[in-house]
């Protein structure tokens, strides 16, 4: 099963496990170069980030590995600033600040990081792999990319997203399945409809597409690996599975999270970004979803909401920060990532040789 | 991987493929003898049916097989007759009725089929299989199927639900992933928080309990019977996989809305039967769902809208009929139930080959 194959040849790895480009702090250099290092694809999750920022992580990561990485970005999008929904809903979070004894922000910046000088960042420092969500690149941002030889992988929840990106000369396909943690992919049509199942997804993906399908969404160990080499994937991408290791950024309180987590304890939610995700229901999901006050577009609310996110991660109040996870967080071990990589081999080929 | 494991050992087939109990038609004895000839666990769909007419449909099934077989009820509720609900629901109801030139019922039974009459035929019939959804056994039924050697299949969503049934003396567990198709098996809880796909629940489920699991939720092909079991899983049910069989009793215009279904195409609905439940979305589903009338408990829904589905399958509109099906239902193969489980078994060890 770990002979190379279109996913390892295609990224120049030894297995075909993509650690995700989790945005928001958990994708630390030393945890993109570990998953590296131990022979799969580490991935810093850039989209938040500014330009400088990239460049300073990315020269961090080649400063502890020499093996491919990966930065991911989200492809911008045209929020609509609804000026009534943006006051309700400050008016609305005042009472979060009010708890968390900090005051109401003079100005929130609403647009996202310039995502061309992002990707040009990613040019300049020579990432080998462009990964992204939320979309599919312009023609333009393609040619750049095949031009300087990089390698591009997108994602999708459906097979009319796969096909949609294939066209777009992307190389690899993440199919993310409904299980998955963090923000839905979703970029045609609605989420609801796009809510499938890994083991409906990956076999519909893989018969759709000519490129490689990486499969995400649940997978935790193991038994995920090779049951998603079985459904036709040339690999796995893992998130959650990473969040809990001793080299990820992930706070303590999300840590903590995770392990008491069941299977019943995530919800989608559109309540800290504007765009559905995964996490496990605390405080603020079930509040803000009762409430009063909708929604405004991503990235308006996720813009709107950092103030308090981020006084809730300093004063360690996990009822108020987004706890994101996959549907089978339990499944999550706190290691450090060299180690978890070895085990996923190894946990891998006893399944296999147990099926045989 | 077909050498006898816990789930073929105690159900005394040969390969570990159960075929679905689904009610309301599908599951004629041909289809359920033809699949115990080929080596699974065919399962007759007795949960709408009466007491006598479960006795001939086994009867019918003994002169077709001798191999073991199962029958499905659903665990009795009890449901709140909501005077209002269920006018305004008649009400709502009646533009059907029109376009189908249809009288409105002179009275509806709403109670189902008497459980324990059911029960006892099963026990009468020597069943050897009793499967069910929706709930647990009393203690009572239990010790009456276990004093006449029964096996005992129960359904779960969630670790919580898996636990209860194994506390009972239930012999297997089906985990019923989020992408199954027909009705949702929740019976702790709410139905959303158990929305769990089976990369994730199964598991879960799997370290969680004792006794076996059996997978379901977008199974297929062999490379969802593999997926699977590498997930620890004993064994597979497949449902929408039989639908499509020549035996079966689906409707013809339901077998064609499989074929050119898509990864998009299903819903979960409470519309049909008063309890939510994945099907192909129609205009049914739609304007149903987009009605002032709320829908009345189950089964109470399902005895309104009784004479609307029948007469949609009467004259073909296949816009008002329930057209169950899981994720993966474009997958779907219009085949004889023996050569679709020939084609299961050689697919899956193809699927184990390229694995090693």
């Amino acid at each position: 099963m770990w002979s190379d194959n279109d996913l390892t040849g295609t990224l120049g790895i030894k297995y075909p496990i993509i650690q995700a480009g989790m945005a928001g702090g958990p994708t630390t250099p030393e945890l993109v170069a570990a998953v590296s290092n131990a022979g799969g694809l580490g991935t810093l999750g850039a989209g938040y980030m500014a330009p400088e920022a990239i460049r300073r992580a990315v020269r961090s990561i080649r400063s502890l590995t020499s093996k491919p990485f990966g930065v991911n970005l989200f492809i911008p999008e045209n929020p609509h600033e609804d000026q009534m929904k943006i006051e309700q809903m400050t008016e609305e979070l005042n009472r979060y600040r009010d708890d968390l004894h900090i005051q109401v922000p003079e100005s929130v910046q609403f647009t996202g990081q310039p995502f061309e000088d992002q990707l040009n960042v990613l040019i300049e420092e020579k990432v080998p792999v462009f990964s992204f969500t939320f979309g599919n690149p312009s023609h333009h941002v393609m040619s750049m990319l095949k031009e300087h030889n990089v390698k591009v992988i997108g994602t999708a929840t459906t097979v009319r997203e796969a096909k949609q990106l294939e066209k777009n000369d992307i190389d690899i396909v993440v199919g993310q399945g409904s299980e998955a943690g963090g923000h839905r992919g979703t970029f045609i049509g609605s989420f609801e409809d796009a809510l499938v199942g890994s083991m409906a997804l990956i076999p519909q993906l893989v018969d759709a597409i000519d490129i490689p399908v990486v499969a995400s969404g649940g997978i935790m160990d193991g038994r995920g690996i090779v049951a998603s080499m079985a459904l036709g994937a040339s690999g796995v991408q893992m998130g959650t599975a990473f969040l809990a290791c001793s080299e990820s950024g992930t706070h303590p309180k999300h840590k903590e999270a995770l392990h008491s987590s069941t299977d019943e304890s995530t919800v989608l939610t559109r309540a800290f970004s504007g765009k559905p995700a995964r996490g496990i229901k605390n405080e603020f999901i079930v509040e803000m979803e009762a409430g009063n006050a909708e929604f405004p577009d991503y990235p308006i609310q996720n813009a709107l909401t950092g103030d308090v996110r981020k006084a809730a991660k300093a004063q360690n109040k996990s009822e108020y920060m987004s706890l994101w996870a996959g549907q089978a967080s339990r499944l999550s071990r706190n290691l450090p990532a060299t180690e978890l990589l070895e085990r996923l081999v190894d946990e891998s080929g006893q399944v296999l040789e147990n099926l045989n």
